[in-house]
């Protein structure tokens, strides 16, 4: 099998890699017509193929072959965070996230927001690598920064899902492991560092989100990120 | 209560920070004598004091009180990591590791090691700074690296320890949360990228290492040191 992995959304009726990808495999892999390569889709599948012609800036590849298809998840982790001032601890916490796997990553503006734009661009090509190298199947959605409340107004909370929403209080809430129900899809917020808002939260409380605690410690946004997303996958091990 | 919080060792018999916590004071955060200040001892002290004398290299402070004495924890966190390639992917790991609470962090060589040398003077500021924004107490002791062999002959198992090391089996060995025994000193390895070495995995069998498995994904290095440090915290909630 190669151990050359790719991704290229809809591998069966597109069959050629993108700019970046094909500039990947013809500059920097050299590779070549007749290599096999492997694809993934980002939607649960892993295919092989065979390039068929290459230049750096487009990759045709022909004999695409399912290899692997994974379902959708029996449980799906959604989390909305206020990004950080240095944008680089936001491609970490993408980076490790997708490791972990991850659905959707979704940013938010909220009172205490350290920053109130930002761009995807360099955090989808880090999921995107990062789905490569975890051997993870599924690419997540990585949503654009939007103000609190139309964030929250974007999700319909069913009989499949839970929302919450991590709160620092005295007494702390309940840890996310002692709250959690097993097999549901998840809808995490995360606030920025000096927490939610009184009003904020209050909107939290008003929709039914449940509140949790991340601990003793006192967590860096993005590590909370991360603890968020890796203890939603220990509690369903 | 003072915001400002330093690190210094011993306080109680050394009644000044250092040259780099001084820099910090007086040129950064522009502290002046009689300013109060809160002091990190790194083995479970935190004090208040009050700063008699400040230039850029030399602070004195004076009455010294302790304000909160954490005991030893019920159970530690020993972590030893085969380093990266990259550095910063290990300050990182240090970083993290810290906000979550950990007591060792020790480095060493195996077959497959991408660094066979490393400094670690940027890791302690980093574990120093890891300890004052998340609150913790207890500040890790970071080890130099070793060859493999010698760093598992420094460490004793005795009835209050458990060793165990992360290998890739198919089928996979049980994941870390099913074989921990709660309030243990853990001995935990994470190997290089490529994994343990069969000689270097029959030497952990050979002391009755437990191997454990970081899961389905592919993890890098870091994670998986971030991951196995978090599911310790975990399951003690």
């Amino acid at each position: 099998m190669s151990k050359y992995v790719f991704f290229a959304p809809n591998p069966t009726s597109i069959g050629f890699l993108n700019e970046e990808e094909s500039f990947h495999a013809f500059r920097v892999l050299r590779l070549r017509n007749g290599d096999a390569i492997r694809i993934l889709d980002g939607v649960g599948g892993l295919y092989e193929a065979v390039i068929d012609s290459i230049d750096s800036k487009k990759t045709s590849f022909v004999k695409l072959q399912l290899i692997e298809k994974q379902d959708k998840p029996a449980y799906q982790i959604h989390l909305y965070v206020a990004p950080t001032k240095q944008m680089e601890r936001m491609e970490w916490m993408v980076e490790k996230c997708c490791e972990f796997g991850i659905h959707t990553i979704g940013f938010f503006v909220s009172k205490n927001s350290e920053r109130k734009e930002m761009k995807l661009n360099r955090l989808e090509k880090i999921a995107i690598a990062a789905l490569k190298q975890s051997k993870n199947l599924f690419l997540p959605k990585i949503q654009t920064l939007a103000p609190l409340k139309q964030v929250m107004d974007s999700i319909q909370i069913g009989s499949k899902d839970q929302a919450l929403f991590a709160h620092i209080s005295d007494p702390p809430f309940p840890t996310l492991g002692k709250q959690i129900e097993l097999n549901k899809s998840y809808h995490l917020f995360i606030g920025p560092e000096g927490d939610f808002s009184g009003e904020e939260t209050n909107m939290f409380f008003g929709k039914n989100y449940i509140p949790f605690s991340l601990g003793k410690a006192i967590l860096r946004t993005e590590t909370a990120c991360i603890a968020t997303t890796h203890a939603i996958h220990l509690a369903h091990e």
